[in-house]
């Protein structure tokens, strides 16, 4: 999406080991105008795939699967994260590695909100090793739901996550996705 | 907003210990009507409070931040929690108590999304006690911005957050107050 990709030259700052920060428009500070963007571009791509939720990752996901929800018509569920690795028989659980934080952490999903009946778009702001999203495709699997894929706001795809979900099969589309961002210097797949 | 306590009324779930369960449509799913109708409610209430930022708290206060912002067409920012006490000089924090998970932890936002510029609207899904709220109000206050008020889901008003605000002044609106929840009755301040 261009204006994915301009709003990132324009605002995101590139940091000391691959970090891209991009806290004014996406992650901290949310920009109403490129929400709106993202939603109805996912929706675009994704309406012809039957979905009837939308799932993501609490915390920066929960407003792109918000604004998302809106364009399709449907509800949208955020996983929780847990350090407690002892919940009850009423949530799908996945554990998930963290590079960010360090250590391992559980998402999880209650029961009633999820099911074989479904149909899935997963949304998230950033895929880059792809832990948190392989996580939620778990338990989209656990639940018997079908899953139309995945949309992206960033990916950066000089590491792996993407590559290994497509490998699986998945659809993933990302708004944006990096090929290059060493020095400073941005560099987007055409 | 009758929307609200009819919601409420249906799919809220009384658990002992004065929990309310609205996890089916507030804070774990997330239903994109109600949510339309609670941003666009909070836009009726503050339209002419000259709101330009919105501001809620990690997680659940994010996708009705987001939904609020479509409506002033205006950012919203969402403080981020952290355990960490020793942060660095450029995000205002505030220390929270929390009944819910106990103990204590920071709330910060960045210097870079709030300044004296701003005038800004608090959004979450819950007020009770109103220790979370303490601390985003505290956070504007620091960063020199004018409050137009909070804009709430549901407040449970037999517990004191939303009279010790009121009291200082501060404009709450919620769209639903409950009274009283004992015995799984429910009812609603009219």
């Amino acid at each position: 999406m261009v204006l994915m990709e301009e709003r990132i030259r324009r605002d995101g700052v590139v940091k000391e080991g691959d970090i891209l920060k991009v806290d004014s428009f996406l992650n901290h500070q949310m920009d109403p105008v490129l929400y709106r963007e993202m939603g109805q571009e996912f929706y675009r791509l994704f309406s012809e795939s039957g979905v009837n939720k939308i799932l993501t990752i609490e915390a920066s996901g929960i407003g792109i699967a918000c604004i998302t929800a809106q364009f399709f018509g449907c509800p949208a569920v955020f996983a929780k994260k847990s350090r407690t690795k002892n919940l009850d028989g009423e949530v799908y659980t996945a554990q998930v590695e963290s590079f960010t934080h360090g250590g391992s952490y559980t998402v999880m999903v209650s029961k009633k909100f999820l099911g074989p009946g479904d149909r899935v778009l997963i949304v998230d702001d950033f895929l880059a090793k792809g832990n948190a999203l392989a996580g939620l495709v778990s338990i989209v699997e656990q639940s018997g739901a079908g899953l139309a894929g995945c949309g992206i706001a960033i990916e950066k795809g000089f590491q792996e996550g993407g590559r290994r979900l497509r490998e699986r099969g998945i659809r993933v589309e990302s708004l944006a996705i990096l090929d290059q961002m060493e020095g400073g210097i941005i560099r987007f797949r055409s």
